[in-house]
Protein backbone atom coordinates (compact mmCIF):
# COMPACT_ATOMS: atom_id res chain seq x y z
CA UNK A 1 0.00 0.00 0.00
CA UNK A 2 1.85 2.90 -1.14
CA UNK A 3 0.23 6.44 -0.40
CA UNK A 4 3.32 8.44 -1.68
CA UNK A 5 4.25 9.50 2.07
CA UNK A 6 7.80 8.93 3.56
CA UNK A 7 6.27 5.17 5.50
CA UNK A 8 5.07 3.71 2.20
CA UNK A 9 8.52 4.47 0.44
CA UNK A 10 10.19 3.24 3.54
CA UNK A 11 7.73 -0.12 3.29
CA UNK A 12 8.74 -0.45 -0.13
CA UNK A 13 12.66 -0.27 -0.06
CA UNK A 14 11.70 -3.01 2.63
CA UNK A 15 10.11 -5.29 0.68
CA UNK A 16 12.31 -4.54 -2.25
CA UNK A 17 15.30 -5.45 -0.16
CA UNK A 18 13.42 -8.79 0.82
CA UNK A 19 13.26 -9.57 -2.48
CA UNK A 20 8.97 -9.35 -2.80
CA UNK A 21 7.76 -8.70 -6.35
CA UNK A 22 6.27 -5.66 -5.84
CA UNK A 23 2.74 -4.37 -7.01
CA UNK A 24 1.50 -1.23 -5.46
CA UNK A 25 -1.59 0.22 -4.28
CA UNK A 26 -2.53 3.77 -4.21
CA UNK A 27 -6.09 5.42 -2.99
CA UNK A 28 -7.84 8.72 -4.32
CA UNK A 29 -10.06 9.35 -1.59
CA UNK A 30 -11.01 13.31 -2.09
CA UNK A 31 -8.14 13.28 0.90
CA UNK A 32 -7.10 17.00 0.56
CA UNK A 33 -3.70 16.01 -0.05
CA UNK A 34 -4.56 14.22 -3.51
CA UNK A 35 -1.39 15.70 -4.29
CA UNK A 36 0.33 12.23 -2.85
CA UNK A 37 -0.64 10.49 -5.78
CA UNK A 38 1.62 12.22 -8.20
CA UNK A 39 4.61 11.55 -5.73
CA UNK A 40 3.01 7.65 -5.36
CA UNK A 41 3.39 7.72 -8.89
CA UNK A 42 7.23 9.06 -9.03
CA UNK A 43 7.85 5.91 -6.08
CA UNK A 44 6.55 3.51 -8.60
CA UNK A 45 9.64 4.58 -11.15
CA UNK A 46 12.06 4.55 -8.44
CA UNK A 47 11.40 1.05 -7.15
CA UNK A 48 10.61 -0.26 -10.69
CA UNK A 49 7.10 -1.41 -8.85
CA UNK A 50 5.55 -4.08 -11.47
CA UNK A 51 2.18 -3.11 -11.37
CA UNK A 52 0.33 0.39 -10.09
CA UNK A 53 -3.29 0.21 -9.21
CA UNK A 54 -4.80 3.51 -7.81
CA UNK A 55 -8.28 2.78 -6.48
CA UNK A 56 -10.73 5.72 -6.50
CA UNK A 57 -13.04 5.18 -3.88
CA UNK A 58 -15.71 7.34 -1.82
CA UNK A 59 -14.86 8.23 1.79
CA UNK A 60 -15.92 11.58 1.24
CA UNK A 61 -19.56 10.66 1.18
CA UNK A 62 -19.21 10.23 5.12
CA UNK A 63 -17.39 12.85 5.97
CA UNK A 64 -16.53 13.25 9.60
CA UNK A 65 -12.71 13.89 9.17
CA UNK A 66 -10.36 17.28 8.31
CA UNK A 67 -8.26 14.79 5.68
CA UNK A 68 -12.06 14.09 3.54
CA UNK A 69 -14.41 17.19 4.40
CA UNK A 70 -13.15 20.07 3.29
CA UNK A 71 -15.54 22.30 5.90
CA UNK A 72 -13.19 20.97 8.60
CA UNK A 73 -9.99 22.86 8.94
CA UNK A 74 -6.75 20.91 10.08
CA UNK A 75 -5.64 21.09 13.18
CA UNK A 76 -2.11 23.20 13.53
CA UNK A 77 1.00 22.71 16.32
CA UNK A 78 -0.30 20.15 17.69
CA UNK A 79 1.05 17.66 20.67
CA UNK A 80 0.90 14.31 18.80
CA UNK A 81 3.88 12.63 20.45
CA UNK A 82 1.55 11.59 23.11
CA UNK A 83 -0.41 8.77 22.63
CA UNK A 84 -2.80 9.23 25.22
CA UNK A 85 -4.29 12.66 23.95
CA UNK A 86 -7.74 12.72 22.03
CA UNK A 87 -7.64 10.76 18.54
CA UNK A 88 -7.78 14.36 16.12
CA UNK A 89 -10.27 15.17 13.71
CA UNK A 90 -7.39 14.09 10.43
CA UNK A 91 -8.64 10.35 11.62
CA UNK A 92 -10.80 9.47 8.97
CA UNK A 93 -13.52 6.57 10.19
CA UNK A 94 -12.30 3.23 9.56
CA UNK A 95 -10.22 4.24 6.79
CA UNK A 96 -7.32 1.29 7.48
CA UNK A 97 -10.01 -0.44 7.75
CA UNK A 98 -11.08 0.20 4.26
CA UNK A 99 -7.72 0.26 2.94
CA UNK A 100 -6.40 -3.47 3.81
CA UNK A 101 -9.93 -4.50 2.28
CA UNK A 102 -9.34 -3.34 -0.84
CA UNK A 103 -5.23 -4.24 -0.57
CA UNK A 104 -7.17 -8.03 0.38
CA UNK A 105 -9.53 -8.19 -2.70
CA UNK A 106 -5.97 -6.60 -4.84
CA UNK A 107 -3.74 -9.29 -3.52
CA UNK A 108 -6.35 -12.22 -3.72
CA UNK A 109 -6.66 -11.32 -7.23
CA UNK A 110 -3.48 -11.71 -8.23
CA UNK A 111 -2.55 -14.55 -5.80
CA UNK A 112 -0.48 -12.71 -3.32
CA UNK A 113 -0.65 -13.42 0.41
CA UNK A 114 1.80 -10.54 1.34
CA UNK A 115 -0.11 -6.97 2.35
CA UNK A 116 2.75 -4.60 3.16
CA UNK A 117 1.25 -1.26 5.02
CA UNK A 118 3.40 1.52 6.54
CA UNK A 119 1.24 1.86 9.69
CA UNK A 120 3.15 3.24 12.85
CA UNK A 121 2.22 2.69 17.10
CA UNK A 122 4.76 5.05 17.92
CA UNK A 123 4.94 8.46 16.27
CA UNK A 124 1.83 8.70 15.30
CA UNK A 125 -1.52 10.77 15.31
CA UNK A 126 -3.10 8.37 17.92
CA UNK A 127 -5.14 6.54 15.05
CA UNK A 128 -7.13 3.24 16.21
CA UNK A 129 -6.14 1.47 12.82
CA UNK A 130 -2.68 2.04 13.28
CA UNK A 131 -2.12 -0.70 16.56
CA UNK A 132 -0.69 -3.94 16.31
CA UNK A 133 -4.04 -5.32 17.90
CA UNK A 134 -6.42 -3.76 14.91
CA UNK A 135 -3.68 -5.74 12.53
CA UNK A 136 -3.79 -9.31 14.23
CA UNK A 137 -7.65 -8.90 14.09
CA UNK A 138 -7.62 -8.17 10.55
CA UNK A 139 -5.49 -10.71 9.39
CA UNK A 140 -7.20 -13.34 11.50
CA UNK A 141 -10.20 -11.79 9.49
CA UNK A 142 -9.07 -11.82 6.21
CA UNK A 143 -8.28 -15.36 6.33
CA UNK A 144 -11.98 -16.42 6.92
CA UNK A 145 -13.37 -13.31 4.47
CA UNK A 146 -11.84 -15.01 1.46
CA UNK A 147 -11.76 -18.27 -1.25
CA UNK A 148 -8.25 -18.38 -0.96
CA UNK A 149 -7.88 -17.89 2.80
CA UNK A 150 -10.82 -20.51 3.10
CA UNK A 151 -8.28 -22.79 0.47
CA UNK A 152 -5.80 -22.95 2.78
CA UNK A 153 -3.50 -19.68 1.65
CA UNK A 154 -2.62 -17.92 4.69
CA UNK A 155 -2.63 -14.32 4.52
CA UNK A 156 0.29 -11.77 6.36
CA UNK A 157 -0.20 -7.85 6.85
CA UNK A 158 3.24 -6.91 7.50
CA UNK A 159 3.91 -3.96 9.40
CA UNK A 160 7.88 -3.19 9.74
CA UNK A 161 7.48 0.16 10.99
CA UNK A 162 4.69 -0.29 13.55
CA UNK A 163 7.51 -0.35 16.82
CA UNK A 164 9.90 1.91 15.30
CA UNK A 165 10.06 6.34 15.77
CA UNK A 166 10.19 8.47 12.82
CA UNK A 167 13.42 8.75 13.63
CA UNK A 168 14.07 5.09 13.70
CA UNK A 169 11.59 5.16 9.63
CA UNK A 170 14.06 7.63 8.34
CA UNK A 171 17.11 6.17 9.37
CA UNK A 172 16.42 2.86 8.11
CA UNK A 173 15.06 4.24 4.90
CA UNK A 174 18.06 6.49 4.24
CA UNK A 175 20.30 3.23 4.68
CA UNK A 176 18.04 1.85 2.09
CA UNK A 177 18.56 4.42 -0.21
CA UNK A 178 15.17 5.98 -0.51
CA UNK A 179 14.86 8.99 -2.51
CA UNK A 180 12.89 11.19 0.10
CA UNK A 181 12.26 13.74 -1.82
CA UNK A 182 10.08 11.98 -3.96
CA UNK A 183 7.99 11.48 -0.93
CA UNK A 184 4.71 13.91 0.18
CA UNK A 185 3.21 13.87 3.98
CA UNK A 186 1.62 17.26 4.68
CA UNK A 187 -1.98 16.80 5.42
CA UNK A 188 -2.47 20.77 4.14
CA UNK A 189 -0.05 21.11 1.27
CA UNK A 190 0.27 24.83 -0.72
CA UNK A 191 0.60 24.90 -4.25
CA UNK A 192 1.94 28.18 -4.96
CA UNK A 193 3.26 29.00 -8.61
CA UNK A 194 3.31 25.52 -9.39
CA UNK A 195 5.31 24.42 -6.72
CA UNK A 196 4.13 21.90 -4.10
CA UNK A 197 4.37 23.11 -0.61
CA UNK A 198 4.01 21.47 2.87
CA UNK A 199 2.39 23.67 5.48
CA UNK A 200 4.97 22.61 8.38
CA UNK A 201 2.62 22.92 11.22
CA UNK A 202 0.34 20.07 10.78
CA UNK A 203 0.61 16.16 12.60
CA UNK A 204 2.41 14.73 9.82
CA UNK A 205 4.44 17.80 8.63
CA UNK A 206 5.28 18.15 12.74
CA UNK A 207 6.21 14.58 12.87
CA UNK A 208 8.41 14.31 9.66
CA UNK A 209 10.15 17.16 10.48
CA UNK A 210 11.21 16.12 13.95
CA UNK A 211 12.40 12.74 12.42
CA UNK A 212 14.90 14.50 10.07
CA UNK A 213 16.02 16.83 12.64
CA UNK A 214 16.76 13.66 15.05
CA UNK A 215 18.76 11.85 12.66
CA UNK A 216 21.00 15.22 11.70
CA UNK A 217 19.36 15.89 7.93
CA UNK A 218 17.72 17.60 6.27
CA UNK A 219 14.17 16.85 4.45
CA UNK A 220 14.68 17.67 1.10
CA UNK A 221 10.91 18.94 1.10
CA UNK A 222 10.08 22.11 0.88
CA UNK A 223 8.35 23.95 3.47
CA UNK A 224 6.21 27.56 3.17
CA UNK A 225 7.03 28.50 6.59
CA UNK B 1 -26.70 -2.29 3.58
CA UNK B 2 -29.11 -2.56 1.17
CA UNK B 3 -28.38 -4.11 -1.99
CA UNK B 4 -31.74 -3.65 -3.71
CA UNK B 5 -32.25 -7.81 -3.62
CA UNK B 6 -34.56 -9.66 -1.96
CA UNK B 7 -32.56 -10.32 1.00
CA UNK B 8 -31.31 -6.95 2.06
CA UNK B 9 -35.16 -5.85 1.46
CA UNK B 10 -36.30 -8.37 3.99
CA UNK B 11 -33.22 -7.34 6.97
CA UNK B 12 -34.69 -3.73 6.08
CA UNK B 13 -38.56 -4.93 6.75
CA UNK B 14 -36.86 -6.86 9.92
CA UNK B 15 -34.66 -3.78 11.54
CA UNK B 16 -37.76 -1.96 10.93
CA UNK B 17 -39.86 -3.77 12.39
CA UNK B 18 -37.42 -3.53 15.91
CA UNK B 19 -37.80 0.06 15.45
CA UNK B 20 -34.04 0.80 14.35
CA UNK B 21 -34.33 4.33 12.74
CA UNK B 22 -33.11 3.71 9.03
CA UNK B 23 -29.67 4.91 7.68
CA UNK B 24 -29.42 2.59 4.10
CA UNK B 25 -26.15 2.12 2.33
CA UNK B 26 -25.98 0.76 -1.37
CA UNK B 27 -22.64 0.39 -3.51
CA UNK B 28 -22.03 1.05 -6.94
CA UNK B 29 -19.28 -0.97 -7.87
CA UNK B 30 -19.19 -1.33 -11.85
CA UNK B 31 -21.56 -4.53 -10.91
CA UNK B 32 -22.90 -6.23 -13.94
CA UNK B 33 -26.68 -5.60 -12.01
CA UNK B 34 -26.19 -2.35 -11.68
CA UNK B 35 -29.65 -2.43 -12.30
CA UNK B 36 -29.98 -3.19 -8.69
CA UNK B 37 -29.35 0.33 -7.70
CA UNK B 38 -32.93 1.64 -9.04
CA UNK B 39 -34.58 -1.06 -6.78
CA UNK B 40 -33.00 0.13 -3.57
CA UNK B 41 -34.15 3.37 -4.36
CA UNK B 42 -37.62 2.06 -4.76
CA UNK B 43 -37.01 0.17 -1.17
CA UNK B 44 -35.89 3.29 0.34
CA UNK B 45 -38.64 4.87 -0.53
CA UNK B 46 -41.13 1.84 0.15
CA UNK B 47 -39.57 1.46 3.61
CA UNK B 48 -39.14 5.58 4.25
CA UNK B 49 -35.11 5.45 5.28
CA UNK B 50 -34.42 8.26 6.51
CA UNK B 51 -30.92 8.32 4.75
CA UNK B 52 -29.44 6.49 1.78
CA UNK B 53 -26.13 6.77 0.25
CA UNK B 54 -24.68 5.25 -2.30
CA UNK B 55 -20.26 4.75 -2.45
CA UNK B 56 -19.10 4.44 -5.71
CA UNK B 57 -16.43 2.24 -5.37
CA UNK B 58 -13.69 0.46 -7.91
CA UNK B 59 -13.87 -3.26 -7.54
CA UNK B 60 -13.80 -3.50 -11.59
CA UNK B 61 -9.62 -2.49 -11.06
CA UNK B 62 -9.04 -5.79 -9.54
CA UNK B 63 -11.44 -7.73 -11.92
CA UNK B 64 -11.29 -11.55 -10.91
CA UNK B 65 -15.07 -12.03 -10.80
CA UNK B 66 -17.98 -12.49 -13.26
CA UNK B 67 -19.92 -10.00 -11.92
CA UNK B 68 -17.29 -7.09 -12.44
CA UNK B 69 -15.28 -8.50 -15.38
CA UNK B 70 -17.65 -8.51 -18.16
CA UNK B 71 -15.10 -10.87 -20.06
CA UNK B 72 -15.84 -13.32 -17.22
CA UNK B 73 -19.64 -15.02 -17.89
CA UNK B 74 -22.06 -15.38 -15.44
CA UNK B 75 -22.34 -18.95 -15.18
CA UNK B 76 -26.14 -20.31 -15.66
CA UNK B 77 -27.81 -24.01 -14.01
CA UNK B 78 -25.40 -24.82 -11.19
CA UNK B 79 -25.59 -26.60 -8.52
CA UNK B 80 -25.67 -23.65 -5.81
CA UNK B 81 -27.30 -25.91 -2.72
CA UNK B 82 -24.32 -27.89 -1.88
CA UNK B 83 -22.43 -25.77 0.49
CA UNK B 84 -19.53 -28.13 -0.05
CA UNK B 85 -19.39 -27.89 -4.12
CA UNK B 86 -16.20 -24.96 -4.92
CA UNK B 87 -16.77 -21.39 -5.16
CA UNK B 88 -18.07 -19.92 -8.08
CA UNK B 89 -16.66 -17.50 -10.48
CA UNK B 90 -19.39 -14.32 -8.78
CA UNK B 91 -17.56 -14.52 -5.99
CA UNK B 92 -15.81 -11.02 -5.72
CA UNK B 93 -12.56 -11.33 -4.17
CA UNK B 94 -12.93 -9.76 -0.68
CA UNK B 95 -16.49 -7.78 -1.64
CA UNK B 96 -18.14 -8.26 1.98
CA UNK B 97 -15.20 -6.69 3.57
CA UNK B 98 -15.03 -4.06 1.61
CA UNK B 99 -18.65 -3.25 2.00
CA UNK B 100 -18.88 -4.02 6.02
CA UNK B 101 -15.83 -1.77 5.83
CA UNK B 102 -17.79 0.98 4.28
CA UNK B 103 -20.68 0.50 6.19
CA UNK B 104 -18.61 0.86 9.55
CA UNK B 105 -17.30 4.22 8.34
CA UNK B 106 -20.77 5.56 7.65
CA UNK B 107 -22.03 3.72 11.08
CA UNK B 108 -19.30 6.21 13.04
CA UNK B 109 -19.86 8.91 11.51
CA UNK B 110 -23.46 8.76 12.32
CA UNK B 111 -22.73 7.31 15.97
CA UNK B 112 -24.75 4.32 15.08
CA UNK B 113 -23.30 0.96 15.64
CA UNK B 114 -25.83 -1.09 14.68
CA UNK B 115 -24.83 -2.60 11.10
CA UNK B 116 -27.47 -4.85 8.94
CA UNK B 117 -26.71 -6.80 6.45
CA UNK B 118 -28.09 -9.65 4.61
CA UNK B 119 -25.80 -12.69 4.50
CA UNK B 120 -26.82 -16.42 4.36
CA UNK B 121 -25.46 -19.14 5.28
CA UNK B 122 -27.71 -21.97 3.74
CA UNK B 123 -29.28 -21.04 0.71
CA UNK B 124 -26.15 -19.27 -0.65
CA UNK B 125 -23.63 -19.41 -3.28
CA UNK B 126 -20.79 -20.94 -1.22
CA UNK B 127 -19.31 -17.22 -0.55
CA UNK B 128 -16.76 -17.82 2.36
CA UNK B 129 -17.46 -13.72 3.32
CA UNK B 130 -21.09 -14.84 4.27
CA UNK B 131 -19.91 -17.42 7.26
CA UNK B 132 -20.72 -16.58 10.63
CA UNK B 133 -16.82 -17.06 11.49
CA UNK B 134 -16.37 -14.16 9.18
CA UNK B 135 -19.17 -11.78 10.91
CA UNK B 136 -17.51 -12.63 14.16
CA UNK B 137 -14.25 -11.66 13.47
CA UNK B 138 -15.08 -8.55 11.20
CA UNK B 139 -17.04 -7.55 14.49
CA UNK B 140 -14.09 -7.93 16.33
CA UNK B 141 -11.74 -5.72 14.11
CA UNK B 142 -14.39 -3.44 13.81
CA UNK B 143 -14.17 -2.19 17.96
CA UNK B 144 -10.62 -2.09 17.28
CA UNK B 145 -10.12 -0.57 14.24
CA UNK B 146 -12.64 2.17 15.17
CA UNK B 147 -12.19 5.44 17.15
CA UNK B 148 -15.70 5.37 18.95
CA UNK B 149 -14.74 1.68 19.36
CA UNK B 150 -11.98 2.58 21.74
CA UNK B 151 -14.05 4.32 23.71
CA UNK B 152 -16.25 1.75 24.24
CA UNK B 153 -18.76 1.93 21.62
CA UNK B 154 -19.89 -2.01 20.61
CA UNK B 155 -20.64 -2.70 17.02
CA UNK B 156 -22.93 -5.00 16.15
CA UNK B 157 -23.17 -6.78 12.80
CA UNK B 158 -27.18 -8.04 12.71
CA UNK B 159 -27.34 -11.31 10.46
CA UNK B 160 -30.83 -12.17 10.89
CA UNK B 161 -30.92 -14.14 7.58
CA UNK B 162 -27.82 -16.24 8.38
CA UNK B 163 -29.40 -19.02 9.29
CA UNK B 164 -32.53 -19.18 7.27
CA UNK B 165 -33.46 -21.22 3.82
CA UNK B 166 -34.68 -18.89 0.76
CA UNK B 167 -37.63 -20.42 1.36
CA UNK B 168 -38.17 -19.13 5.12
CA UNK B 169 -36.43 -15.87 4.39
CA UNK B 170 -39.43 -15.19 1.50
CA UNK B 171 -42.05 -16.63 4.12
CA UNK B 172 -40.53 -13.96 7.05
CA UNK B 173 -40.41 -10.76 4.65
CA UNK B 174 -44.11 -11.82 2.83
CA UNK B 175 -45.46 -11.88 7.09
CA UNK B 176 -43.98 -8.16 7.18
CA UNK B 177 -45.33 -7.07 4.32
CA UNK B 178 -42.46 -6.32 1.91
CA UNK B 179 -43.44 -6.13 -1.61
CA UNK B 180 -40.81 -7.81 -3.66
CA UNK B 181 -42.07 -6.78 -7.14
CA UNK B 182 -39.47 -3.63 -5.52
CA UNK B 183 -36.22 -6.34 -5.34
CA UNK B 184 -33.59 -7.24 -8.35
CA UNK B 185 -31.90 -11.03 -7.54
CA UNK B 186 -30.33 -11.75 -11.14
CA UNK B 187 -26.88 -11.07 -12.17
CA UNK B 188 -27.73 -10.93 -15.46
CA UNK B 189 -30.28 -9.01 -16.46
CA UNK B 190 -31.62 -8.24 -19.73
CA UNK B 191 -32.95 -5.06 -20.36
CA UNK B 192 -35.59 -5.53 -23.49
CA UNK B 193 -38.10 -2.51 -24.67
CA UNK B 194 -37.26 -0.59 -21.38
CA UNK B 195 -38.62 -3.40 -19.25
CA UNK B 196 -35.81 -5.40 -16.40
CA UNK B 197 -36.07 -8.83 -17.15
CA UNK B 198 -34.23 -11.43 -14.82
CA UNK B 199 -32.45 -14.25 -16.32
CA UNK B 200 -33.89 -17.05 -14.58
CA UNK B 201 -30.55 -19.05 -14.79
CA UNK B 202 -27.86 -17.85 -12.55
CA UNK B 203 -27.41 -18.91 -9.15
CA UNK B 204 -29.25 -15.33 -7.77
CA UNK B 205 -32.81 -16.32 -9.98
CA UNK B 206 -32.45 -20.00 -9.28
CA UNK B 207 -32.32 -19.75 -5.45
CA UNK B 208 -34.97 -16.65 -5.66
CA UNK B 209 -37.58 -18.63 -7.94
CA UNK B 210 -36.83 -21.88 -5.79
CA UNK B 211 -38.58 -19.65 -2.39
CA UNK B 212 -41.28 -18.04 -3.78
CA UNK B 213 -42.22 -22.10 -5.50
CA UNK B 214 -41.32 -23.67 -1.85
CA UNK B 215 -43.82 -21.50 -0.73
CA UNK B 216 -46.64 -21.45 -2.81
CA UNK B 217 -46.38 -17.85 -3.72
CA UNK B 218 -45.58 -16.47 -7.89
CA UNK B 219 -42.56 -14.29 -7.68
CA UNK B 220 -43.78 -11.04 -9.51
CA UNK B 221 -40.47 -10.34 -11.50
CA UNK B 222 -40.71 -10.69 -14.21
CA UNK B 223 -38.34 -13.61 -16.05
CA UNK B 224 -37.32 -13.81 -19.66
CA UNK B 225 -37.88 -17.53 -19.51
Amino acid sequence: MLSGGLDSATVTAIAKKDHYQLHALSFSYQQRHQIELEFAQKLVKFFGITEHKIAHIDLGIFGGSALTDSSISVPKNLNTRNPNSEIPITYVPARNTIFLAYALAYAETINAVDIFIGVNALDYSGYPDCRPDFIAAFTKMANLATKSGSDGAQYRIHTPLINLTKQEIIKLGSELGVDYSLTHSCYDPIVKDSVVYACGACDSCTLRLKGFKENDLRDPYQYLN
